[in-house]
């Protein structure tokens, strides 16, 4: 067997969510249909964050195990034999690297980037609907950068925490939350960017983050009471989760 | 009557152009509908660019005349009401101003800005499906930027017209035409940007030229192979057109 390493981008709007599930279509099925049309293997593959229905990745990774091929190929074709059955879809393996057996997408990361994209603007998303969240009253990004800053380093997120999360701990350690914006429109929209890295993340964290961010830039909170709301440890006292369609998987480092 | 300036983001992808048709859904008539169905008014609206199928714009710029409203309304509220009958449309509003009678979108339009895009690297677009060009073969970006300054200035442009083009004459200014790259994800893909900016195109001029100079990305054509092409005046002597999907409309100025 040879393990690879498969980078993969996708628009996580026509999928449930990274992971099989019995009764929808998932980015992870795909895949794993893909690679069985070349060659034949049923082979499961192994993400380094599963995705939750709507959200996109730039830079996914996972690894798969395969059987030595009837007919030899090297990882940019292999790269090229999967992606011959995801024309139709809306994903696309980037490259396809071969790894020591001992290489795991998901506990061998070292460091992930997401980033969450808000469009800040009264009219409504047309070139990228599905692609950013909509946010029509104004936002005080500098408030919201400064404020996030209260979340870098290492904290109970348990605030932020979804309720189906299957982490062992709420603790983790956010090593970067990165808030700013550029313009994106001739009529003053702008997009607002937040990068946020770190080595896990909890189920819904970088969401319920950006959620409770957003009350921040509305005005309706202040740096203190995110603050608190962290302190608190109850996810009952942290903001709204953000839509998925803001978020993206960009990076993973190993 | 009060004229009323818009200025307009769509997706093309979903629309057979700009232009209203006998038998397929136009951009024009989403947005004349739209106005009927919040004023009661049946208006036409004028275009700066009559853009193709699939081509986008994220500042087309039309206008129309408004008889006065029933309720009266300042330009930020009739934007919204416009907007309120597009939400299933991939077409937004982003401002309406208002102006001199004498205003003509197209005809006071004093420069234009496109954008086309291309996808550089092997695997297709997923997150970006339809909304750029893509190009397997690697690129030489100087080269195409180096060649392209050939076709700035005061030219017949009658090798990259299109067919159908209705210009009384062929003749053109290019004010500008650069062409750059900028990574786009971490396996090595950058995607190439080309901007255009003139008074006027041709209809099929941006295509044209971005599908010629591709050819001098890809080393099939030199610099003075452009050159020869262009002062032929002979649309046969010319490259391919590249694909509605890369193309931008981004900014008209008046």
């Amino acid at each position: 067997m040879q393990r690879y390493k498969l980078t993969i981008e996708y628009r996580g709007t026509d999928y449930a969510g990274w992971q099989r599930q019995k009764d929808a279509r998932s980015i992870q099925q795909e895949i794993e249909e893909a690679i069985f049309a070349f060659s034949g293997q049923d082979a499961t593959i192994h993400a380094a964050g599963r995705t939750d229905a709507g959200v996109h990745a730039r830079g996914q990774v996972a690894h798969v195990d395969l059987s030595p091929l009837k007919k030899p190929m090297d990882p940019f074709e292999i790269t090229k034999a999967i992606n011959a059955f995801l024309i139709e879809k809306s994903i696309s393996v980037l490259s396809a690297e071969p790894v020591e057996e001992d290489f795991h997408a998901r506990f061998a990361a070292q460091n992930k980037l997401y980033i969450y994209r808000i469009l800040n603007r009264p009219a409504l998303a047309a070139l990228e609907k599905n692609l950013v969240w909509h946010v029509k009253q104004p936002l005080d990004v500098r408030a919201m950068h400064e404020a996030a800053q209260i979340l870098t380093g290492y904290h109970d997120f348990t605030t932020f925490r979804g309720s189906q999360c299957q982490a062992k701990s709420p603790e983790r350690t956010l090593d970067r939350l990165d808030i700013y914006e550029r313009p994106y429109d001739s009529c003053g929209g702008c997009e607002i960017i937040i990068e946020a890295e770190a080595r896990s993340f909890l189920h819904h964290q970088v969401r319920n983050m950006v959620g409770t961010l957003s009350l921040i830039g509305l005005g309706k909170w202040t740096a203190k009471n995110l603050g608190d709301a962290l302190k608190a440890c109850d996810r009952t006292q942290g903001g709204p989760s953000a839509p998925a369609a803001g978020l993206y998987l960009v990076r993973v480092d190993y």
